[in-house]
């Protein structure tokens, strides 16, 4: 799956197999076992006489060295010989895992050096223009893990808002491919779609990869895990089978079934873009520039050849106006034309939830009642899945535009698409799942109309944030079940949704959201929000 | 030295009091010896049924509470029993002290909520201008060490370059100010004076407060320590004598000295500044706006009425131009203005070094023999003090426009300057200090001039660098004496200056920067800068 020939343009760590510097100290690895999480952690005892000979400061950042690696840790310091002795080196889980050393091996360590592109940076915190080199040097020290969390912070808000012009956009993309893998298919047409993301229950992932990879395009999609929302495309996949799957592996199901449905985080694509986002979601930052970066970014580096593009549109979603989607679409146009990627973008109706589960398993029970023509099968999913994945099947040269969505319909109502979901699953390794009786939350609370009328709004946000307080997607069967959408009349005490939880303290949060608003809005037929869409 | 009367306004953690919530799980508290730095860290063990059921995830922030206290802190996952069992909260050293339980005592821990200022926060990062309450909001949250450091250095940089107008810089000040304590001496004028910083060597606080003293004024100077320089003022008096004092005891000095030089860390005040500056160090921030917030709140906070400030001028200082200084020197005017601090703006030469010696106790050295009216005296050094105890002794209405300088010189050359000193020194804990030996570290380095010429340069920055990677400040006796200033003639082979360390892997990395840059420039005599200084 990976070209050997295709290895990373730009070393993240170029330095790897330099010899350490000739004061550097040498000490005994130990394997400390605490988890912190993304960050390297060195542990020294106080009377280390390396510690107190090169005066490492608490918190400052050291490099260590053994057999050839490196990587960059912050030290803290250690009272305690139980956790470290005066003659050991302790590193924290990740640190000893990326350091891939037995314990008892000996390390050395020393102080590090500031990154080299922190010049680059610092113009750019002066709000100057980089170019082409500045982020090639910038995003290799991040992929490097070289950049402290103050110092991606400070690049992050810099190039926040219009800081970043189309060109150093573009600048930005090409650098985050070249930093990690870029995989190789071996074939001329390589499709995926992708969403922007913010529409609680957008599960058509699960269903344009089977009915693609029917029509026969070679459709190897990788997925993120849910980072802010209640359910990731990798999460909601795990409910049926295995996700996580070796690189042969992956590779031997997709020429045989065209397709697959894997997590990507073991891929090593597009590694910056991981490390930028630890900074950006806790900022709910999300600047066009830095969206068009990371979406191309890893879709290159997956060897995408044709990606069809979802930009939701409503009062709710993280893009609101036609204005502000063209622009957007522009942007991505650009940047993909300069990276020859083919992009169609689709503007879509993003005014509320689509579909009616949200959470892992409640969206895989919507999934497959589509794949099986149910007809308790939320129709907007359907709809919605199967104009895309007839975008993508116009990218095969010998169908002719328009044709896609009736081409689509034909391989869904005909059971084809649910026969290849079912070997994909298969193929990856499947999990007991009865879509009849699919494996809730066993804790509900339960949220009624208060008064007569028809459903005006339902706000993505204030839904998706209930279902990840109830749980999701970590408790794959807690989330939100919708009852109502948007132009359905109710009377008082009709159900809007059910809040499905494994936890009481989890289902106390997720009631006390809803206390503080439902996420629902009632008025009158007239008031419901007319879709402004294209497609 | 409080006064009580004098309470915060804004109470750093105004929910100290409140009770957990409902859903607060309950754990008995362990030490363990781990030294984060200023980051509380948690360490629960990965099996401990509360962190399984909460749902932690490893660096989301917690609430710990005991006794009416509560701090927040990172969660860290253990898998080790010998660090932390099943049924314990470990925490950190940091941690435990602020808490301040015993070990074995029970504490409750909770999901911490989000800091109630991040909705301001993120209308900043948008470029929107923040009043009053936003700004009171954020510097609570801030000074209770509810941000991460994500948010810190979003905050930081969101505010860098021009985005605070005037008015903002006001409210950020005024904000700083209320979140600490404020002291109150009870006299109608007490008298500072501070530089902005970023010239090596400019010890002349521990000359302009024992001959202010002497002349009566009330100068309680409380200093920081070295942050990013070779020395700060505390570092250097602290080899004359101790600086870390508890309240009451500087209060008895400073009533019967009429002065003092000690370490302001332990104070309280403006302790958003001091978290603050944790992040803009790194990134070498330092816009006016900042500058002004952080230097006039401490100086507010410690009660002083009238403050003189020195803001050095010169190719590698702080600031570089007299334009530059003028804009300044209005934005610390207007600020000051609104929060009724007296405020004499005095602007200096920072074309060079000031004195000789860069580092503890070469600067010791310096000022002692400025003291004593040795000949060897740096007299740059006894002039610029002169001239800013001149200023301040102005403040004293009994003296007239023009006198200060020469009341100032009387003090000093009549020893009275320096019997106030020797009183203070006896007063905070005399350590032995023999000017005639000061103890320099064993290891010497000596650069020398390569060719015939003129001194035309000399980079602050440059030698700062080499003292502080010489060892400087945590070495006492490590620094650099520079033998030739600006204008000085010299011959190839003359002696430019000598590094002291006292470790061999520093006055390795020192030699390696001074092999990159001496920080000397030679030239011929008309290349010499002018100075473009006004008093």
């Amino acid at each position: 799956m990976v070209n050997p020939s295709s290895a990373p343009t730009s070393d993240p760590v170029p330095d790897a197999g330099a010899p350490p510097p000739a004061n550097a100290a040498r000490l005994a690895v130990r394997r400390v076992a605490i988890d912190t999480w993304h960050e390297n952690v060195v542990y020294l005892h106080r009377d280390c006489a390396v510690y107190r000979a090169e005066g490492f400061q608490a918190l400052s950042k050291v490099e260590v060295r053994a057999n050839g690696r490196l990587i960059l840790a912050t030290v803290n310091v250690v009272d305690d010989t139980r956790i470290v002795g005066c003659e050991e080196l302790g590193l924290s889980e990740d640190a000893f895992v990326r350091l891939g050393v037995e314990s008892g091996h000996h390390a050395s360590i020393s102080q590090a050096e500031r990154p080299r592109s922190m010049d680059a940076l610092f113009r750019k915190m002066n709000g100057e223009r980089l170019d082409r080199d500045d982020f090639r040097g910038i995003v290799a020290d991040i992929a490097g893990h070289r950049y402290s969390k103050i110092e991606l912070t400070a690049f992050v808000v810099a190039c926040n808002r219009a800081e970043l012009d189309r060109e150093e956009v573009y600048y930005l993309t090409e650098a985050m491919v070249a930093t990690g893998r870029r995989l190789d298919w071996h074939e001329p047409q390589v499709v995926d779609k992708h969403c922007i993301g913010g529409i609680p229950g957008n599960r058509t992932s699960m269903l344009v990869v089977p009915i693609v990879a029917a029509h026969g395009l070679l459709c190897p999609k990788t997925s993120s895990r849910a980072i802010t929302s209640p359910a990731g495309t990798a999460d909601t996949m795990e409910v049926l089978a295995g996700v996580e799957l070796p690189f042969e592996r992956l590779r031997e199901i997709v020429r045989e079934h065209r397709g697959c449905l894997a997590w990507g985080g073991t891929a090593d694509l597009s590694p910056a873009d991981d490390v930028l986002i630890s900074v950006e979601r806790p900022l709910s930052i999300d600047s066009p520039g830095q969206m068009v970066a990371s979406i191309l970014s890893k879709k290159i580096a997956a060897g995408s050849t044709h990606l069809v593009l979802d930009i939701p549109i409503g009062p709710t979603a993280k893009v609101r106006s036609m204005p502000e989607a063209q622009r957007l679409r522009r942007l991505f146009e650009y940047v993909a034309h300069r990276l020859h990627l083919s992009l169609d973008v689709v503007i879509t109706d993003g005014r509320q939830p689509i579909g009616n589960g949200i959470g892992p398993v409640l969206e895989t029970r919507d999934v497959m009642r589509v794949l099986q023509c149910d007809p308790r099968a939320p129709n907007d999913l359907r709809q919605k899945a199967l104009r895309l994945a007839g975008r993508l099947i116009e990218c095969d040269p010998d169908v002719r535009g328009g044709d896609g969505f009736a081409i689509a319909r034909d391989i869904l109502d005909s059971g084809r698409a649910l026969a290849r979901m079912n070997a994909i699953i298969d193929a990856q390794g499947r999990r007991g799942f009865d879509p009849e009786q699919p494996p809730l939350g066993p804790l509900v609370h339960e949220v009624r109309a208060p008064a007569d009328g028809v459903v005006t709004g339902i706000d993505n946000f204030q839904i998706a944030r209930i279902a990840r307080l109830a749980g999701a997607p970590k408790v794959q069967g807690a989330g939100v079940d919708l009852a109502c959408k948007l132009g359905d009349s109710v009377r008082a005490g009709t159900l809007l949704y059910r809040v499905y939880a494994g936890f009481g303290a989890d289902l106390a949060f997720a009631r006390q959201a809803c206390e503080r608003a439902t996420g629902y809005r009632l008025g009158t037929a007239a008031e419901v929000p007319r879709v402004f869409v294209e497609f």
